[in-house]
């Protein structure tokens, strides 16, 4: 098929009365298809199936202390050591917490909001917070910062990372400007990876707000899709040490897709500084948080080279799922000229641009023949996407048929909308 | 002996000399003790360890869901059950969660700060925020009211709970007073439990504040030292539904002293309008907790009967650690008036009092000599205890002998301190 907006009003009117047709027919097979979230499915769940071996009744949990016990606020040192591992850091610039990072980063927005960060003045004596949203981006992070009546700035995100020149330009100029929402690696959910010269500016940001920190949520940093075709954000910490700017930076990760998401292990890095500002304010929240549970993480993994070795198994679960669905969106919009995709290589998702003013509707046709998308605008701080054109697609959690089922149905819908929008316009 | 005020000053000068030679000579021993803290010991966590052995890889976990997954933000049906069991209330007046109770009480006084309940003023937006504070009670409580500027007010905790003529005096005429930190079974430290009246008197609160909350941490529920000598504390849920007064109770409990501190679970009972405002608030904070912990604590127990056997295991090791601290200082300072004691029948400690101006005398002397206690004033608001006299004493953690031997020096301390008091009085 040619492009629609090269088509006449004729035949494009032609062409929307067939795929009206079709929309009918699938509507009548009353589908429960469900792509709005970022969720494992059954097989990758059962990947990890043996972390529930490691620890008994008979194993000795008294390691540096009795691990059964009260204590440690900041983890064990071999939940530590295996993170630090992970992010190429060391065990005093990390905590590790308990099953969540989104928590952890509630938790900092909360402890700007009530304490400040170092002595600075807490966030709820200000008349004026903003964060930096890169957009589009992930609902969750947005719906803490909103929760706490922060005014929310989207930055658009390219290829290599956020719009740096107005990053820099609010950060180093606005004081009240306190944080920025960042995914750097397989981004939720366009899965780009911030370039080197990216990091390099965050890290050498001259930020107004002595309290400006960086959440940079390395939520997929190993989780590939290729072997041998993978990106690597740079080491955001190392790069803040080198530019003296060690403070500036949260960095989060768990194990949520990696072994059970809700029963992982989560961590902070960041200066030592931050850390005990931090512990100051953990030590009256809990004695401590799961230590068995981080220790049988430790057991089942050993070290890094363990979890490169688990995540490839996750990989070629999810792999052929995303390629499946590029497949589809390639084969059925292909030279439409009614939409584009992320081709992602890790990460959990696929970002779609609409024609402007299409996502909602696009959305609400799936929805309406039993296809469930992520909210049109969630993407965006506020769910408003001032193009209407953004929708994040999960590929992970449906079994495969259903997954065909969906994109198909997707793309359908994305063809419907689009044809009427133009015989509209 | 007979008491110390009844002694002329030459016979007190020679008790003082003999008991000055036995601390010399302890000193020289290099004891390292410790009666600090609330902790399980070695055995008690033994006990737990075929917890252990619940789920493996053969398990089932998918259950009305996945519970290997993300989702559930409120606890799974199975643990909000044996909870209900355990605080004789239904499912949809729980939330369960993590490890940690604290933490759940730490997160309600920061959402009063930052968000308030129920759509009041956030507690950051008002000049003066108070809480009712029953002393001697539990540092950690008032760490966290501190931690949020909270001025702290003392209130006597008698015999059968906290004064609550004083209690319903403050509450029902000042607005500025949000809450009051109970522990009403086994109170830490006294071991005292609040009577039927005064569960009555509670319920009945008719609050100048809407957003007034009892914080009804009963952390020793099910943790009785006797099988046949029990103290049970009236239904707080009941009777404030009976007093149509529900949402004014926040009821905390948790396994931390039934199986592994720190790996175990916690919950929330509180009202249905409650629990709606704290989801609000917690669905932007986590995607849920450690569901399959919550299903390994639930597989391992049934029911509270299994509950109650399992609790009986814990009451075998830490009775006769009660006894003997009970028999040593009824045996070394009984008739002296220097000192009283409580005798619980649960929880986890004994509360002491000394003359007026000892305690923290007391505390340094065995520090001196090897012996860590919680520190004097620990039991008060801001570490300030008027009368110097409470010191918190935990039999639970050390070994027989090591336990012995500190509740030996601690009586020695008491008479020492006290025996050099009266004499420069």
């Amino acid at each position: 098929m040619k492009p629609f907006i090269k088509m006449d009003k004729e035949e494009l009117k032609l062409v929307l009365d067939n795929l009206e047709n079709e929309y009918t027919k699938i509507k009548e097979q009353n589908l429960s298809l469900n792509m709005a979230r970022g969720k494992p499915d059954f097989d990758q769940l059962d990947v990890s199936m043996n972390l529930l071996d490691v620890l008994n009744s008979q194993s000795n949990l008294v390691k540096k202390m009795d691990y059964r016990n009260y204590g440690i606020l900041d983890g064990i040192d071999e939940a530590k050591a295996l993170f630090a591992e992970m992010l190429d850091t060391d065990n005093e610039h990390l905590i590790i917490y308990g099953n969540s990072s989104l928590n952890i980063m509630f938790d900092q927005v909360s402890r700007g909001y009530t304490h400040g960060y170092l002595g600075e003045t807490p966030w709820c004596k200000l008349d004026k917070v903003k964060f930096l949203c890169p957009v589009p981006g992930y609902d969750r992070h947005f719906a803490i910062t909103e929760h706490f009546g922060i005014e929310m700035i989207p930055v658009p995100l390219n290829e290599d990372g956020p719009d740096m020149d107005m990053v820099e330009e609010y950060v180093n100029n606005d004081d009240s400007v306190k944080g920025i929402w960042c995914v750097p690696q397989y981004s939720n959910p366009s899965g780009f990876t911030y370039s080197s010269e990216t990091v390099y500016r965050f890290a050498h940001l001259k930020p107004a707000a002595k309290d400006f920190r960086i959440f940079w949520d390395n939520a997929y940093l190993i989780h590939h899709l290729y072997d041998n075709h993978q990106e690597h954000v740079d080491n955001i910490l190392k790069a803040c040490q080198e530019a003296n700017n060690e403070d500036i930076i949260f960095e989060f990760c768990s194990t949520s897709k990696v072994t059970f998401p809700g029963s992982g292990v989560a961590a902070l890095a960041t200066s030592i500084n931050n850390k005990k500002d931090i512990l100051k304010h953990m030590t009256v929240q809990t004695i401590g948080h799961d230590k068995i549970n981080q220790l049988r993480h430790v057991e089942y993994f050993k070290n890094l080279d363990g979890l490169k070795k688990h995540m490839t198994k996750h990989a070629n679960i999810l792999r052929p799922k995303f390629e499946a669905v590029l497949e589809i969106l390639e084969n059925e919009l292909g030279g439409l000229e009614i939409g584009t995709w992320t081709k992602p290589l890790g990460g959990y998702f696929i970002s779609f641009e609409s024609l402007d003013g299409c996502a909602k509707e696009i959305v609400a046709a799936c929805k309406e023949a039993g296809a469930i998308l992520t909210d049109a605008g969630a993407t965006y701080p506020y769910g408003n996407d001032p193009h209407d054109s953004n929708i994040r697609i999960a590929p992970s959690y449906p079994a495969m048929d259903e997954l065909t089922q969906a994109a198909h149905l997707f793309a359908l819908c994305v063809k419907l909308v689009s044809a009427k929008k133009i015989l509209e316009s």
